[in-house]
């Protein structure tokens, strides 16, 4: 067992987590008055929040030489805006850790703050806290707090029958990754692996009438064994051995409906331009399939 | 500037943040009832939220040989509580961000876990989320949800005329920290360096008088220069060059009554066997004390 996995197990074994593991975790909350925070006006317009923490570090998901600042800054905040997109909830605000590498330039932190500033102004992200040091890695811990739209959309919920669809292309970032492990090579600068690509729009959509949602962080096979576990059933694969399926970091949204959902679903997918792959059903029993080690 | 502040200064003039460098905001919220999140049955007892964000890394705030793993799981969890706790909050929740050294045993790994279960069982809080990642340093980010008890402490709200008062003894933690940069020896393994002493019971009773409330956590110095900024008052120490308010890292409570109330709360003060020290007082003008930079 990897240390990662030892930690989680001996941690959920304390008995003092509720859903650790998971993505993000809903709380339900109405919102009535204004307080004065610390000199700050505070928002009062988070009702149902959602919480979801993911940590982006040198050494472990990139290589400084990978990418810019800037791209390590959209990718570290997309990560956390597709976990709260994929419960069919709106990122609200960010507490923001940032350990800047010592050897850190102006311009290196100014191009930081660029991107932050970018993705942050694109989905009317707010900062309301955080923590800075100055070590040896460069390392972001993002936690974000987002709102339920009308309906959460759970990693529970799928039913016999019912058909596992995901959006767009996966395996690129695999590809991407390779390519850059073995030949320190940039592959494609519009690449997934760069700058995830989240479909906001077609999720909130198809939340309405779908039965569970999910992003691929650590690859489809990995996720659906994470589904399979949870909801005691077996989400069968039409190729189980293909290869793209094990590709991580892809961020595209994986979902279950209704077959009688489908065309409506399509029409959707057609209205926002996004592509859709049905590769499953889901059936009676439990999947265990092969994955590989993301990071 | 170092970086840190720069970084900081930089990431405000986007005007992308609200509150960002205090400890912990407010929100005001109401719960009504309960979702099923992931599988999961979650809290909803949760009413005016407080967030706190705080990272504890190696090389940065410790080395590995000056803590056991269990004291470093402490002291990650005591300081973020301790935000929380200046607020006149009851920590709550907390989202782990937890980078595991790639050479950890599962003796490590056990003993970091009895840490956390251990300030987690004593203050009641629930891990409802995280990340975790295998790296190549030793780091905890908490990100802490906490839930205001009556009306909340912020750093706004010093009078001219107040007292300013702390909690316990301070100067503990530079002597502490000296020592280990100089000699490598621990000097007092019930050191405050260690275990931060957190002040809850007295804390809860002065809240209800006190005008402003903040924790020591970059020493006493550093501290009154920011709430002059905050305030526009002039935080007017007795001794200003002493050097023990230098001294960071100390998780004392530093707070501001009006004179009439300070006989209340000696006597609270003593209730709870908790020594107080009256350091100056609140009056017109500004204050920019020597401070040292604690990291």
């Amino acid at each position: 067992m990897d240390k990662e996995s030892y930690f989680l197990q001996k941690l959920i074994d304390t008995g003092i987590t509720k859903g650790i593991g998971d993505d993000a975790v809903v709380f339900s909350n109405n919102p009535i008055s204004l307080h004065k925070g610390r000199g700050l006006c505070l928002p009062n317009d988070i009702a149902s929040p959602v919480y979801a923490m993911d940590m982006f570090w040198e050494g472990v998901h990139f290589k400084k030489e990978w990418f810019s600042a800037r791209e390590i800054a959209q990718k570290a905040f997309l990560i956390n805006i597709s976990d709260i997109l994929a419960m069919n909830a709106i990122p609200k605000y960010a507490l923001l850790g940032v350990c800047i590498p010592k050897d850190a330039t102006k311009d290196f932190i100014d191009d930081f703050i660029f991107g932050i500033k970018k993705v942050c102004n694109e989905f009317c992200i707010k900062i309301i806290g955080g923590d800075t040091i100055c070590g040896r890695e460069f390392g972001i811990s993002i936690s974000m707090i987002g709102q339920i739209r009308s309906k959460p959309l759970f990693r529970v919920g799928a039913k016999i029958g019912d058909l596992i669809i995901h959006t767009g292309r996966v395996g690129g970032s695999y590809a991407e990754l390779k390519k850059l492990l073995s030949t320190g090579a940039r592959w494609d600068k519009k690449s997934r692996f760069y700058e995830p690509i989240l479909r906001l729009d077609f999720i909130y959509a198809i939340a309405r009438f779908a039965h569970l949602g999910i992003d691929i962080s650590d690859g489809i096979n990995a996720e659906l064994n994470r589904l399979s576990k949870i909801n005691k059933l077996f989400f069968k694969l039409k190729n189980p051995h293909d290869k793209i399926y094990q590709s991580g970091e892809e961020y595209e949204m994986l979902f279950c409906i209704s077959p009688k959902d489908y065309l409506h679903t399509k029409k959707i997918a057609n209205l926002y331009r996004v592509s859709i792959s049905c590769i499953g059903r889901v059936v009676r029993g439990k999947n265990s399939y092969r994955t590989i080690l993301w990071h």
